[in-house]
């Protein structure tokens, strides 16, 4: 750290999270600036910056502000800060206690249990873990352990003082982890309750909506709301207003006032319109809750309740993934992330597995968290993730494997032939979401695919994930790709189709057609197939793949991220690519607009002495 | 006109379109600022207007602004400016020549058949006679009279010079004017041909893909292209992305590739790509195009080819809209708009049919444009354009309706016995568009239901269409609405459903309940039936109105905007409500964002000799 230009004013946090509260110019600035407190700020500088500042200067800030202050998506329950997880028997408890000063940041205070994303870090690996080291659990009870309040929504100063981007992956991390907690009840079977101990209001009320059943204490005060549009300005940025009309499917006028009234409905009223399912006394409300679990937990499935294949098992644990950094790069044992800031790319590679694995689900749950298929996609998770909030700054992502194709296609296989047994099952689950994470980033990926490399079955979906392929022809080299079973019907997209499919949307039978091709196919069976989007010669391929980056590189990063987020979703729409489309598109909007992020603005003015002030004409 | 705040530069043009270079600050004011150009930014003042001048002085000003500036929506042929429209048998031929002086703003020239507002006012119109005028007509072919250019798109200036909200209001018309072509297309069998004739460049494109099929010549020079992401940095704004892959689905990859490429791609490639249906050499365009067009007029239907139906009859002719109005106030026919701009609402009324309107279509076709059931749709049409882009600080529209119930359902008991008559046919399909113009119109909507109205049948549409709607309760005096059949099927909104269908996503059964309802409802019974939002007693209803109207036009507008397009479109979402939801949303958000709009974003430096330069940060 350099004392010259960065002053720190904490220690940085346990989870690897830093911050610097203000910074020293260089001495040939001349202007001196305030960079926010928000640590993620700190390495957006503006951009008239090069008329300031020497371009190696920059770098070096930019260096070691990242280096200090990254966040880390890596958490497990003993060092949970702001959550108590708990079991007993088929019964999770999740309660949130959130510790108001341990932030991911200066300046704000949790209170009320209002959240920031360090928050919403542990909620998300406390689902997870549920996942795979209790499968027993059939219903998971998320609760407060706070007097009168269940949740205030993220709190309101760290979004008012967070920059535009952050506020963006933060709402996209979040709905990440509220579409996680709907995957485990809708594949998984496990039963989700939010059990409302006192006020849910904004996100702390998209939190319930999230889960499958909601209910609230009737104390007299105890209310959900979602008081966004009135006070702040801005929409509730989790998903709430979609759920509201397409999951719990509330009337849209009753929608619209209740979206509107900054207090909310409290028990009777919220019963009536939908936005709960019950309400209990504040003395019968323990047992209201405990007497539905007790009635989820005694259910017997049938065959189709995966649940009970699951009581058989004990769990497995998932230990913190190792990962090795340097400036340039980020190695974890089957992905490495290679960063070429200067050209704003990164070379994202994922390897195969080895040849030896097990064949049987009992064999792979004594691996446990080392079997390939669930540590690779655990790694290829985290990856993304950093990608995401900790490389802002690069705009292309070169997606390479490097291994062996028929090792990568006996894990399909072995995958597929134990679909049933519950760590099989969660594994796929978990491969899924991964490669949905992946769709929802707002990078540009490219495919490179070259001799060596092992897109085959499941690492084909990075191909398919990708916005462009390039295969290399070369019929001097062995260059292949490859289906497997997985690739028709195992991981969906957003949008409810495989990724085979929204490709061949224009000619189903394309799709068919590649997957009852026999073996691998080489360049020019692959580009025949559609499978590629080019397939250069060995003569061009160093120049248009050079060529591809650098143009890619030099777009505008704002028209890439619309014009993905419009090409990648083909076909229908749901819940999830509402939420992420429609609601986060308006909410992108609103997050930059003067009436919430202005001066006088209403999210800027939350709490202060001063008023929003609005220019009122509608757009 | 006061000379002393605005000095005009020259005539409003023909169709009440005018202009003001710039303005003279009043007396008071100590800083001179320039006010755009663009006609439509001059009534939008900074939202610091308060600390600079009275309000007096101001609704001075911004009352002259709008009585000398609005955009009418109204023409006819014989005004256009940039379109030829010609008949032959059943072929009509509409040819763009886009007259580049005639701009609806001073600063830019319409080169290259590139448009503004004002060419797309013509085009909406031309379609609209084809289908009135001239129901024989079985091929539309879109054309351009230009030599090598087809189209290039929306003109660059003219969105590089324009506001944020105008940019905004400009897309949405003409995504409408381009999904009204398609609504043409599915529901009265007319074929729209594209014949590129020269390059079709950004809108150029967009407005070929909305047609059923696009040929394009093949002189070696000849391309489709969206280059709106290489050059300026922001999204194809007219529907091109979600056209590309889910209209034409052309695979994602190749949608990426063709997106980002600004020069686009000619005849062969294109072709192969799935972007246009085929190519001609120069020579053989005319012919082929022809071949096609004879192709198809002389296709027979079977009992599902409305159109040969059509060929029994004329056309009728659509008059111009006689409209009175006032500084406040617009008054048509049968609708009638009040403003309370202090208040930044307005109400809107609508008024019945008179009771001895002709029961079947060949009456109907003798009144011609007179009719109700179009004369009164055609003027609400009017009436929300006229709201969304001359009435910028409206936020919120009561609506109203007077007259007796039993005449609306007249109406359409008349319209529902004929809808196999071409003419009832074009109306309800007008009526349609005009209900999901008003459910992707910005502003909020109550409705409000009081002795004398008549939201009945398709008046009671509005009601479903509102956000809210309110009910008098008292049982002293009648207060009624009512369902008709064409609340059941005719009216989808842009997700495919019914409004009836989208209201009780919940309940189905409410829908078929309450369609089964004997006659009208009282408030009760209508409260009962969850047909209105709030049913207050006699006591409270001017306080509870009132109330509500304040608490609305409180809020952000913008909030409001994100709000209300989350809320109206639950359920299916559809090509149409991705344009409009997704995509533009995004558009939205790219449109406010400094690296297209900043001081050196892509959009302000376009065609200028400094470059944009980009913060490559991705969000």
């Amino acid at each position: 750290m350099n004392g010259a230009v960065f002053k720190t004013v904490s220690e940085p946090a346990r989870a690897g999270l830093g911050r610097f509260d203000s910074y020293t110019p260089p001495p040939n600035c001349s202007r001196p600036t305030l960079i926010h407190s928000d640590h993620y700020r700190i390495i957006e500088f503006p951009n008239e910056r090069s008329n300031e500042w020497s371009a190696s200067v920059l770098a070096r800030f930019e260096r070691e502000a990242r280096t200090g202050c990254m966040i880390n998506f890596q958490t497990s329950p003993d060092q949970y800060k702001h959550w108590k997880l708990s079991f007993a028997g088929a019964v999770a408890r999740l309660s949130m206690d959130v510790a108001e000063d341990e932030t991911l940041n200066e300046g704000y205070k949790l209170k009320l249990n209002s959240y920031d994303l360090g928050v919403d870090i542990e909620l998300a690996d406390a689902i997870q873990r549920i996942r795979f080291e209790h499968p027993e659990v059939r219903a998971v009870v998320i609760t407060s352990l706070k007097p009168r309040i269940f949740c205030a929504g993220a709190n309101i100063y760290m979004l008012g003082t967070s920059s535009h981007a952050f506020k963006v992956n933060f709402c996209k991390f979040t709905n990440e982890t509220r579409c996680a907690i709907e995957d485990d009840s809708h594949h998984s079977g496990r039963r989700y309750l939010a059990a409302l101990n006192g006020t849910a209001s904004g996100g702390g009320y998209e939190l319930a909506i999230a889960c499958d059943e909601i209910y609230l204490v009737d104390d007299g005060n105890s209310a959900v709301s979602l008081p966004e549009v009135p006070l702040l300005g801005v929409l509730p940025g989790t998903g709430g207003l979609t759920r509201l009309v397409d999951k719990r499917k509330v009337r849209r006028d009753r929608a619209d006032v209740f979206s509107t009234l900054a207090e909310g409905l409290k028990g009777k009223r919220a019963k009536e319109w939908g936005l709960i399912d019950d309400t209990f006394a504040t003395t019968k409300f323990q047992d209201g809750v405990d007497e539905r679990v007790a009635q989820i937990v005694n259910l017997r499935g049938g065959e189709g309740d995966t649940q009970v294949n699951n009581l058989r098992y004990s769990g497995i644990k998932l230990n913190p993934l190792e990962v090795n950094s340097s400036d340039d790069s980020r190695d974890y044992k089957y992905v490495s992330l290679q960063f070429h800031r200067d050209k704003r790319y990164a070379d994202l590679t994922v390897r195969a597995p080895e040849s030896d694995l097990p064949a049987t689900g009992d064999e792979i749950q004594k691996l446990g968290d080392d079997y390939w298929a669930l540590r690779a996609y655990r790694e290829l998770d985290d990856a993304l993730l950093h990608l995401r909030v900790n490389e802002p700054e690069i705009g292309l992502v070169c997606v390479r494997t490097e291994g062996k194709v028929a090792n990568v296609l006996a894990v399909d296989k072995t995958l597929a032939a134990n679909r049933d047994h519950w760590l099989v099952r969660e594994t796929l689950l978990q491969m899924a979401r991964t490669l949905r994470r992946m769709d929802l980033t707002a990078k540009s990926f490219f495919s490179i695919i070259e001799p060596g490399s092992c897109f085959a079955g499941n690492l084909f979906e990075l191909v398919l994930a990708s916005d462009r392929s390039y295969m290399l022809n070369n019929p001097d080299e062995t260059v292949e790709v490859a289906l497997s079973e997985l690739n028709v019907g195992t991981f969906p997209m957003s949008n409810g189709l495989t990724r085979l499919q929204s490709r061949f949307l224009a000619e189903p039978k394309n799709a068919y057609e590649a997957f009852a091709h026999e073996g691998p196919f080489d360049t020019e069976a692959a580009d025949a197939a559609g499978l590629v989007t080019f397939a250069p010669d060995d003569l061009d391929w160093d120049d248009e793949i050079r060529l591809a980056i650098e143009e890619r590189t030099s777009l505008s990063p704002d028209a890439l991220t619309g014009m993905e987020a419009s090409l990648r979703f083909a076909g229908p729409e749901t819940m999830d690519t509402k939420i992420y489309g429609r609601l986060t598109a308006w909410q992108n909007w609103i997050f930059q607009r003067p009436n919430a992020v202005g001066p006088n603005g209403a999210l800027t003015n939350y709490g202060k002495p001063t008023q929003a002030q609005f220019d009122y004409k509608r757009t």
